[in-house]
């Protein structure tokens, strides 16, 4: 069981995103207590974890997981369990996950149903997005239960996945405005459903069974395109705008020019796009290719990464996430002999933190500041858990990684927390690595070892309004509005329409 | 009645897309004959033209008119003869019209109104392109019969106008594979349809009745969106787009996206969107506000005719129409109360030349040689009638326009041949002026005189697969068709999913 | 004589740049000592400002004036003295002023020359940037001395002022690889001085004398060149670097572009690039032409501001200064006959706050704390005096401003608080405004009235290698160095070069 | 001896830039006499080519060579026998050359010298830019000579090669006026000399001798940069600039920048750029490094080719050269201990034409009227030799190649008639390949055979202000001069200057 009491975190530079400073940090009942250099009346039993020569952040923030996700015909390997484990294996001390039903069933029973499957199994905090994927009458009133009563603040609408998850056009507005009614984020898986539908039949009709039709029947103009249209959408209900999964250079500049237009537009990419690329579907392996099979597909454009890297370096894509959603060998061979039926979803919840700041951080092209506000600052701002989250602060959950920038590690199936029986991430040698992880002020990794309670975590209720989304919402209602031209009226001839 | 002489045009500047040279030409039985210094064997009744200090070149062809089309519950004022009429007068020898139904309506039946209506008042060339405004396998079958027989190798869909001409993206694809099929070119109306209509009501909802609200329920963002998805959707289908009336630096932007990805799309701007901007809808009168109203609209941000003209001349948009489809203000009062009742429409068959002169030449733009090419060159080998149109060379159609470069006129309504009782660009000064027309090697206008002859256009038929729209999707088809790689069989376990 | 008492502000909501939260906040010695909302142990006799219903934020940091500036025979008419009075007027409580000496001139005597002026009559903390404006081995050394001793950490180099500051592209790179050494920031003037020498001159000979010929001989594109040189130099040795007065679209989009490539690069807009345009030049009134001469110019393109405004916002641009620098009509009256007489430069340190705060806050393009960003914070972090300044923060100093959203004023020369007779933002709707201001924890200003004490005001030395600035540049350092490949060496022959 | 008899090219499809049309060709004396369908007065000895299946099209002009150029001690080694030899094998009927001399060397001798070499053994046309490596009023003269007598309207100035042919901006500005002044065009080799100056030595004391560091002392940025500043310096002076050899994605942007602020510039990228790219430099063998070597360096982002290639294909870039300059191993061998002393340069000359249809036409990207104006007609418009040159048309040069887009080679050093021990394009398969080549009427190239003569080709004076070049420069000078605004005179008080 792991350990309840006083924690003393000595000798670390403590990294929060906006500096970074030498300090130590003290902690009792899963909140922060003292930070600073001369703390006071510290318990002679508190458990002191030396940070010297350590940097001591805020614990990561997933945004984007779908553990044991019933899909495809089939359910997610990682559960709760094993996923928050791995999670807080990696240096992730939250996650938020998605409550995803077919269309015509209930918000509400979809939302209890992932609460019974989460709070019995999690071992870090976490918390529900839920997914719009119908639209009547009673969608739109359950999103508002949902916001009032449930802790949720966030719908995922999805422009993919035609006549299961997709709605039209004129369904995302009104979702779209539903969500500024009620003070929620519009988040948005962005592909042209239709054109996946046309293409991917295609490609099978030429004999292109295998994963690299997966994503030439979806190229990244398609991201593209779906990315571009959503903002648009959003923007003309003012409403804000959150795209999931950014996975190509397309997509990311989508966002940029919503941003560049004043939309109120985040943009998330994940592990494997930051870190991985689409050449592995072209692999000779089928279960290596299979391995990598997403939706929105990993790009080809092996500059990629590298791009979305730079761009989430500077600001114009904002926090991370994984879509951790993985199956093993024998579940990706559902689409042994069609690409369409390949369970999409890659691993990534163990693996985010290392790898971004191997592609981020070591390469120079973000500081630890950035590196803290890219995968838990920024998240607890735009879900609203700030400061609860997302900071090292008095006052603040003790949620806390302690990281070597100096220790190295390299990624395998073989030796990961995570169930699934693959890593799209093999091999990878990461400079910077957590070396104590810290949930609920409880170490659970320490000395490559990680030890988690079952149910432990906690759901974390998030309220409506978040400033950083609605702040400039509200203000453009109030001084954006459309206005009239005052004139004369027109008070000539009209011509008469003849009745048919 | 026009003079059926042999005709010399003596003295001048030949001008063509790819350069200007002195030379005379000389024309008989509508046919250029000889282009050169010393010509050969002139009957001595030919009529001369002197064109000494003026320019010689390819009558204009105008891509894009609406002559007494039936809308919004009337007929625009110009119709084939007073619109032809109105095109001569202004260096414009060919114009192309569209055949444009209600849903179910046969598209061949249309045709057939259409060349009804047409043939017994063209003065000048013309031809037809068929709006394709639902979908069905009677459509399919009609517009393969429509290239076949009836000289049709371009069809219009519309992304806007929801329930009336509005298809959605499926059916999109359906009529871009079509088009494919039948080496016709698929032209767009692109705004998101979804977003007006949704936007339009809520805008009469907040008392913004005038023209202004026009504007500001489908922004430019509308337009740039539903571009970049019509470009995207052809691109899958490897189907040539074409893109009507681009109104705005976000419609550009996106054909220029479409151009840099290597899709084969030609942009279309107009004379109203190079020539005047949006600012008119805040316009204290109602008349003049109404009188700019058109779909798309033109843009409130003053630097767009400036950005397009740019666009223009450095090759990221190809050709140019008008859109012209004219009301007088009893029509245009339909909408006085509100403006989505406005019929939407503006003049520019007339100006568009003079207009685009102005703006793109005498500011220092783009050359003669360029100014041909975007007004008449460019329209005839996308449209499939080059050489026969587009170029002054032997064996030519002999549609000649003599441009003096130093003349200057005012545009104004009071003096326009146009039925319509407003111009857009009224009060525009342009130096640079047509002086001398000819049309099927008939001088229609010379000395300030305009002298045609009802009916005696031609209708010119086209046919599919023009080289410049064609070559590159064939070769496409050829070389770039997605590839299988060539694995080993997957042969482990399959998980088993339960029947349900 | 202003009150040294403590200090307590009550009731409002504290705007950091990370979150806003409701929290009193008491000052003591200068220092913030508590922020919360149940403070403890506040003495009776503190002074309370009631700040209900208001926002409480860092005191403005303006990074960029030139108070008492000696420049093109006359004196700058604000001094340190009027300067920062009126800095703190407008919610400023810290200026960073420019040593500028002529070529030739030393470093360290220039500096003196200035903490002897500045130290005597600033009412408000400040601290001093270097400019380079000749290069040398004295000069070299004497950044060594300034940076070690002095507490300078930013040197500013001039690309433009040709004969006077300027300096060639090698001398450049010699300062840029000295300032990276030092730990400094590079500052650059960016406008290409050999081209504005050149059209200056043709300007007057063409007889253009007036105000408008300042900015035709220099236009955007002049400054959007000179501001990629910089940008691409520094990127080369790898040394970090500071566009001061970003002024044109052109030169924003430099700055985007070397954010997208990764180079470490910051973007200053100002007061007045952010609030007004280049359109002033045509004024028919020369006074008020002249009134808006600056170098960079402000540019005619009247959309400007409101996309730097946008770009601010979103990040690719970073801090905001004013490039105070302020003369008198009898002034700007010895350029009268010759635009290149007019001495150069615009009033903004009083004006700001207010001028950010409308056009960016209340037309929703930004929120609070990306406004504190902005006016406060991260001139605070890349300045390296975070978080002494730039938060409200125990243990930061309190210069604090409190903020009335709701509150609006008019700006005008006749009421500012400034020496100058002039006001660029003249008549300028401000909905927002500093109520109270609080330097080293001292109420300035309240109830309108401005009470300062002449020479209170400190200098605030920096540490070199501020975090922000140089975590990268150190990160490339290790970790981005070219690598050898390594290889056979070449056996073959070699061609003789014969003997000259 | 080639044969002198009468021409006649049957049964093939002629291709211009404007239209493929079935034709059949006449020549005669070297020029072309008749072109159609039914030919007439064919004489019986007329020597007859058979096109049937194949395209005719104007011969490649290709504007940027290097022949026996005398550099970096030694000489290159493809002379003007050898390298238009190989021209004509490769389908290339005219090449350009540089006159190219040290600093403070008469123009006029130089142009003397590289007549002298080049007349006595070229085997086609050919035609000399003059590089412009110092300046004086001496050179200022001498340039208006080389227009007015001696047929050179292009000159090339160097923003790289400090020291050796580098002028400063100042001495740019003043060139460019001379260009203008003289009706010439204005070359630039656009890369930053002194970064290159500082850098490559940084390079050797990092011990990265081999060709790598050729690479990485000159990042493509530097390029960028000075194609960007180039442009500026140009639009100042209102006079035509063309970037030779672009290399980079960087610099392709800038010149894209440059035509949509509606600056009249032209880009050249070139056979070594659009076919291959600079990982090459990595290359484990010295000698492959080696062979790649040239200024500026090919570019390491494997997708250079490919984007510059789309940027060809829709007109951002104009034209292509190759600057073809050869050396042998045991020529480059003279920088096997530092790269520096590598001789600069590749080849290109004879692959040209295969490799622009096998990137561009066999890919889809541009149709092969677009490959007719990208190798032939636009370098015939812009260097005014047009319609003399880069058209089949009557009256028109008989320079023409017979092109077999079936058929198809491979490249390699074997195989190829040049006389360098290298190729950077070995092993590339071209699908397309000239299969008979006419200059000056005669076969040179049939049935795999190449039969030239030495010195028969002829030297190509070219006349100032080509019209695609200067009709915009000249609108310019008419309509876009800057005005003045006219104002009341400043009558207000003047401060008095102390006289110092």
């Amino acid at each position: 069981m792991a350990d309840r009491r006083p924690l003393l975190i000595k000798g670390g530079t403590v990294v929060n995103s906006d500096c970074k400073v030498k300090a130590d940090v003290y902690c009792e009942d899963g909140i922060i207590k003292q930070v600073g250099l001369d703390l006071k009346d510290i318990p002679a039993d508190a458990k002191v974890v030396d940070a010297t020569g350590k940097l001591v952040m805020p614990g990561g923030i997933d945004t984007h997981t779908h553990m044991q996700l019933p899909f495809m015909g089939t359910v997610a390997i990682d559960d709760f369990y094993t996923g928050t484990r791995a999670a807080l294996a990696g240096g992730t001390t939250m996650i938020m996950d998605f409550v995803l039903g077919p269309k015509n069933e209930s918000l509400l029973q979809m939302y209890d149903r992932w609460r019974g499957w989460a709070d019995a199994k999690v071992c870090c905090d976490y918390s529900l997005h839920v997914g719009v994927t119908w639209w009547s009458p009673q969608v739109r009133e359950e999103m508002g239960t949902l916001v009032r009563e449930k802790g949720v603040n966030s719908f995922k609408m999805f422009l993919a996945y035609k006549d299961v998850f997709m709605l039209r056009d004129d369904e995302l507005l009104q979702s779209f405005e539903r969500c500024k009614e009620i003070g929620a984020i519009a988040q948005v898986h962005a592909e042209n459903g239709d054109i996946i539908h046309t293409q991917s039949k295609k490609m099978i009709e030429m004999g292109i069974t295998g994963p690299e039709g997966h994503e030439m029947c979806r190229p990244e103009i398609v991201e593209g395109e779906a990315t571009f249209r959503a903002i648009t959408l959003a923007s003309q209900v003012n409403c804000p705008i959150y795209i999931v999964h950014v996975m190509s250079k397309s997509a990311a500049q989508a966002v940029m020019r919503g941003k560049e237009m004043g939309c109120v537009v985040f943009g998330e990419p994940i592990a494997a796009s930051l870190g991985t690329d689409g050449t592995n579907y072209w692999n000779k392996c089928w279960r290596h290719g299979a391995g990598h099979v997403m939706g929105p597909p990993l790009r080809p454009d092996p500059t990629t990464p590298s791009y979305l890297m730079n761009l989430l370096a500077k600001g114009d894509l904002d926090l991370t996430g994984t879509d951790n959603c993985t199956f093993n060998a024998n579940q990706k061979a559902l689409g042994k002999d069609d690409f369409r039926s390949i369970p999409n979803g890659v691993n990534g919840v163990e693996d985010r933190m290392c790898v971004i700041w191997e592609k981020g951080v070591s390469t120079g092209k973000m500081d630890p500041c950035r590196f803290v506000e890219v995968t838990s600052t920024m998240a607890a701002r735009v879900f609203n858990i700030y400061p609860q989250k997302g900071v090292i602060r008095v006052g603040s959950d003790a949620d806390i990684v302690v990281w070597d920038p100096e220790a190295v590690k390299t990624i395998s199936a073989k030796t990961h927390y995570q169930a699934v029986d693959f890593n799209i991430f093999e091999g990878m040698k990461c400079r910077g690595v957590p070396v104590v992880v810290i949930s609920q002020g409880r170490v659970c990794v320490e000395n490559g070892k990680v030890e988690v309670v079952k149910g432990c975590g906690r759901f974390i209720p998030r309220q409506p309004y978040a400033d950083v989304v609605y702040s400039r919402i509200h203000q453009r209602d109030k001084t954006c509005q459309p206005q009239k031209v005052e004139r004369e009226p027109y008070t000539g001839p009209v011509i008469q329409i003849p009745s048919q």
